[in-house]
């Protein structure tokens, strides 16, 4: 096969417009050759079991699928009786980026509440969470909560926890979609577990192709008695690869060692450049008129430009507007981004800004 | 990450217990750097319409997905309306072995139709093609064939041109499962389209696993006509990979070349092997009371075994039984067996049948 | 309003071509004035409770829906997990006339069985139930059995008994869609608990509306432990009644007394006046060329005809041929099916069969 | 059948807890007797279809269905592909007391939108109406409103055609939920098309049980080219009625002459006489710390008791809490409300609040 792209070129748009960390690649090569039993029976999927206890405790389970929505809804349905529903943020990725999977394909009811930051409360949790026992609502008996969130925010440990007691409380269960976990981690600078299992989260989603691997998310039950029947869930929701040791090795080696820390802090450390390069500039005079819609706690910048600016820089660099109406767009920085396409961006935006 | 297994061991259960082919991965590598669009606006994505619309003709469009399950409840969720119903054999990966995802996701019932081998004919179909109009049926809009089949059995193009006549004459469309359909142009030794696009068939699940790649299917429509909504189908049931270019460079190093060629020849000659061999050693008198249930015309053998063979057999080979109530067992191979895997099997199965 | 139909014309199409017995709707006009709590907290939803206990034994609960589909769709997917599948026979109202519902709304595959009589036995339940904890097989945790079925046949006690023991051993629970269970407990001349609760039965389906109800059935749990969360799944599966009193009340009328048997009995024995009266037709010669292709124990007749017939003989009597290949017709007849409903219809047939 | 309850109770709870208005039993009456073909093919259900073209004009057509959720699943359902969403106010029907049904069996998204009033406008629905074409979202294609709101406001004609050509210009359709369509066209004082037709309205829910019907809703296509398959899609999510003759002759009953508008005007009336008996207690100082949370403009009334009020004139007439958190309830009348209970619920509140 021809090499069809520039592999030098890189943006801001999103991290999964990043490739396959060498490490992870060579994890593929090195499960490949021989047979081995498909569906999971596999060695590298039995091998994953002990690398996830030993990063969220013994007697958690892995159950390696193939994309973050599909981690989500076979998760999510795991938890929940037919007639449940999932109290999340508005801006959940369940809500507004799944195409309605989680609706369509897993017949949950979503109760939705706005927030500022992407991050529920368990005052925003209450909004949603009544009625239960009454047949004509949708049963609130799953919080979901995303971490990092979708606006590059963060929860605290403890915030976490408050919100599982909350949930706990209730009755309801509490979930994480985890896609930029690992981002969170390096950002608490804390073991994966203090702000997951440790606090009481039930189930994770836990992801990695937005941290370095070419595709493989895992479900992950923390609490044993949280979830049913996922092995069937998963199946019947298409979610199970038969070739599954390659999805299993690239878990692997993002976790086995401190690869998925790399990663993430990498990531994080160059959104922290770029949105102090862009400090900078606005304080010196180089950059004009920007600002920043969100705070910068994880590997994504949301920042408000003025008109048209937008469109030019991405003449030079791709990335996506987050509410074109107001003119707030996201960048997103991954494990390959370079401090030099940081400075080249800023750089950018300085001389569309700057009059 | 450490080397888990043994690279060495290979058997005869099936052909996803195989690993990634050398150039498939070096064609995942290649991919690789860089920043590219994700979820299938890249250059991989872009080429690889090229190369299916030079198999199966112009105007093709192939969707990548994860698995075959997912090309399947995909591609005929796109040929039916809600009230759809598919006519398959019941012996059709979409009604054994899919967890029930046709139903449960697809929202399709499935009229299935006993078969001697795996093969529907127009008379078969028609137990099934009646009561269009009458709400009270689920109505027949799809049938559904296997090439190769579940039961190694190969339908020739003539075949499967009298049953899209069939099909479309009765304002019905054709499927094909084409998780081995590499295998089926291998034995009958023509170019894709001769049994696909030339002869009716609407659309169809391309299966890459099974030859060679670490995972990749993909939805083809054949005719742009037959299939609605399939860029949102594929996402909102869960089928749509963010770093699609690695899934799309695994099909093109497949089809670009001869590869999927090769290896479907390859394994085709490897299970012509195994039969013959086996044959000649009944004829022989090595091997004793083996009998085969199916015509080996692709990259299976059916056979059944004495009484206790089986299980012995598996000490040394891993393999499935297909119904154990009669002793039937499938051999599958690969795109890795050896013709020294071969022989072993059969000096292993003559010293166990042997009196 | 304007009466637009002639009341005198009845047919033998179906049970449910007729209309509302008198009792019955006295009883929704007895339930009529003044405000009672909607969904179902009325007065006649709860002496409901009492008179489906006196009828099935204590303990049990039933839940009034709309219709038979429902009926049927509810209390299975009650009974099943989401990756639970239903063994029924492939003539099975579940599998041919609910338009995919218990697929497409249920989520539930069917399992089904082709036989003879229209009855599972053990034994044909065993060509499906197998594969638990097989995660690629729709796992087989119900099996459904219709009483009277829909060939007119009969389970004796003892058949259903032993069909519960093997579903139970096997880890299934068993369902029966009871949509005429009044007139096969008239037929076996016991009391209706005497082929259900009594023999493990775990879940019912009971109709009114074949017997004499404007609309209504009810999911009727006999096993409390063998259905869950039936409250929420009538509400979200769209058959909870605003003003539930009157489907209540129309099913008080029909097993307060003993008008469901009365009506019963009555249906069943014009259908054995109707088949007798043939019998004796083609006795005497006066009909000629006809045969059955079932027995008659319930109230339906399928009787085979000479070329031409059905066509000729509907254009007095509405009626629907079953196997139109092979001129099989259902005769069914109903709770105001009169004799000379009956001995009007014989002399049409002997009219246009006798040379 | 024994009486059971006591038909001179009537209290606020809703216009469900009344029962069936005389005229509409004596319809079930003269439809009965003989037989009639069932599932829709009766003279009944022939005749709806006239009464129906009369008030909404030719080329319309009713599918009689059983109930308000089943009306609104089906006949949204039937608007949209697989991949579409609805956008509504977050205090319709389908979000709130469906429970999950439009998601989990229509397989809807429903996009919502806070309203201060139950009502959209343009501008609301503009804060959902984007992302056409973007396969991770749910695609926004149908508007519904409630009219009657859930909150007892209206929309004028010239609101719901703003609305209509707001969808329309976007290549969206507009869905109205009319539980209450006849006490809104009371209210308006114009005939039913007069908002509905002829002002753009492509699908309706027609609601007959909260008008005095038993048990009955239609769906109403206005638009041929809105709805596609609503034959099967009745069928297949079980809303199909073998005795639709009776659900029928209730619709006419209430359509064909002014049954509809009499009741409705009759219900709105007691809402109106309640609204201003309570006002005129507010300013004569009888009645003491009663607001009003909404605008009384159909039959139902929304207020805000003093603390510990509404328990206590629960005691004597049945109503439900709307917000408990703040004091909110809601009172509705019905066809059968009677002036003296009106002023015996407001002389109990007088009683309560009077200091």
């Amino acid at each position: 096969m021809s090499i069809l792209h520039d592999s030098a070129v890189r943006g801001f748009a999103s991290d999964n417009y990043s490739g396959i960390h060498p490490e992870v690649l060579q994890a593929i090569a090195d499960a490949n050759g021989g047979h081995q039993v498909a569906y999971g029976e596999d060695q590298y999927t039995e091998r994953l079991q002990e690398v996830f206890q030993q990063h969220f405790g013994e007697g958690v389970t892995a159950f390696p699928v193939f994309n973050g929505t599909g981690a989500n809804v076979v998760g999510l349905q795991a938890m929940l009786p037919r007639w449940g529903a999932v109290i999340s943020a508005s801006t959940a990725h369940i809500n507004v980026d799944e195409g309605g999977a989680p609706e369509r394909v897993g017949g949950i009811k979503l109760l939705t509440v706005p927030t500022d930051d992407g991050k529920l409360t368990p005052e925003l949790v209450d909004r949603e969470a009544w009625g239960w026992g009454d047949e004509h609502r949708a049963q609130p008996l799953v919080v979901s909560i995303t971490q990092s969130t979708e606006l590059g925010t963060l929860y605290t440990a403890e915030e976490i926890r408050a919100l599982a007691d909350h949930a706990h409380e209730r009755g309801m269960k509490l979930h994480v979609d985890g896609a930029r976990l690992s981002n969170a981690a390096a950002a608490l600078d804390v073991p994966l577990r203090a702000f997951t299992t440790d606090v009481g989260v039930d189930v994770l989603s836990f992801g990695g192709t937005k941290n370095g691997a070419m595709l493989g998310e895992a479900v992950v039950v923390l609490n044993p008695s949280a979830a049913d029947g996922l092995l069937f869930g998963r199946k019947l929701n298409m979610q199970l690869a038969s070739k599954m040791r390659f999805v299993s090795a690239q878990l692997i080696a993002l976790l086995e060692g401190d690869l998925w820390l790399r990663n993430a802090r990498h990531s994080n450390a160059m959104a922290a450049r770029l949105r102090s390069s862009v400090e900078q500039g606005l304080a010196e005079g180089s950059i004009q008129g920007v600002s920043f819609s969100q705070p910068t706690q994880a590997n994504g910048v949301f920042a408000v430009l003025p008109d048209g600016v937008a469109d030019r820089l991405r003449e030079s660099f791709r990335f996506y507007d987050w509410d074109a109406a107001r003119n707030e767009v996201r960048w997103m920085c991954s494990f390959d981004t370079q401090e030099s396409d940081v400075d080249a961006f800023v750089a950018a935006l300085s001389a569309l800004t700057k009059r």
